[in-house]
């Protein structure tokens, strides 16, 4: 059975891709990773993910980076709730560069054909890492960096919601069966997402333009009445 | 002051670029990895030549890698005793990806314009991210995934010994002042360099080649007798 490794924040956009893995019929094989960053609560939702998605292996690693540098990972500097043009405050230096390949060396340990990443390039903060070039610059990259790759054996990196909106990615996640309960958005912990940080915007906007309600919003209404 | 990070094995190489770093007025941020290598010895070198040229930070980083897939992280496997022509056991899936990438994030994160690694593409062994042509792709990617090499600013990978051969590294590291007895290359740990791993025949026949004698080994006989 062929085989993806799967990053998985605990996120809708992760959750997403690998449902998307998980259709196509691969055995999944995931990583989530704990950097210190303030919504930690997400790696609680990619353990329920990866569990719902029956992955075969889901490792939490820990990655150490200078917490200074992000709002996102300092507890001085303050998550905004604005969504701007400019790169947010929220950006972490050199994240998805690090996650992907964290992503290739499991893939090559493992012999899998492909790295899913939940990454997308509309609805999204203006990242660098989360912009086309950048998929295609890294996939340059993984066929000179492995013994794999050097050999004639495909490694590919795949973003299947590169080019999707927010509410095409739930609509989607919906197709799948994808229990959007599961997953967690805010760029904050707590009991219930705080709906105002841009996570929030962006993930309950996506919701409103699919015409449906977010789960997540609806719980916590249920459970208070 | 200008920052460079430095990538530090505790091998030759990795001491003789930051040497060279140094050299060029630098200050020093290091990173070194514990991925499970059995030659873990060479962290304690590490420390020791971060101490001695004077480093600013430097970090010993846990990566998790699966330690099946490599003779240098699977108890299971020999360490080699022949160098060929082909990738050997001792290739360990995407390293140097995972470690350059862990050096752009700090890199960042620290406003350095430079990231030293100490890889050679003359006396190596076959890996095929220690190749000029990953070096050049590497730099293409950081040029995209950083949000300061997006804005103007440059983040430059440097890799001073590519074309280098051992004898010629050692006798920069000796021009530098370098006291190669800091330093450790043997695949394996233990009080001595085993003198039969291919990391020990490439550091010795390149002494020799400098005509001088490795200190470790001069060490080790003084010790002796």
């Amino acid at each position: 059975m062929k085989r993806a490794v799967c990053l998985l924040s605990g996120g809708m956009d992760s959750a997403v891709a690998a449902a998307v893995a998980k259709a196509e019929g691969y055995s999944l094989y995931g990583l989530t990773f704990n950097y210190g960053q303030k919504n930690r609560r997400e790696i609680v939702s990619a353990r329920r993910i990866a569990t719902w998605l029956k992955f075969k292996e889901h490792w939490i690693i820990r990655v150490y980076l200078l917490p200074e540098s992000s709002s996102l990972t300092n507890p001085e500097k303050k998550i905004p709730t604005r969504i701007t043009k400019f790169i947010p405050s929220t950006y972490v230096p050199g994240r998805n560069t690090l996650f992907i390949s964290y992503g290739l060396a499991y893939a090559e340990a493992l012999n899998a054909e492909t790295i899913f990443i939940g990454i997308n390039s509309i609805d999204y903060s203006g990242y660098p890492d989360c912009r086309p070039k950048y998929i295609r610059q890294f996939q340059k990259l993984i066929n000179l960096a492995l013994k794999k790759t050097i050999s004639g054996k495909k490694l590919v990196l795949r973003a299947p919601l590169l080019h999707l909106s927010k509410d095409q990615i739930i609509k989607k996640g919906l197709e799948l069966g994808l229990d959007f309960s599961l997953t967690w958005s805010c760029y904050r912990s707590g009991e219930k997402p705080c709906g105002v940080c841009p996570a929030c915007q962006l993930r309950l906007e996506g919701f409103r333009k699919a015409g449906l309600v977010d789960p997540l919003v609806n719980q916590t209404e249920e459970r208070e009445t």
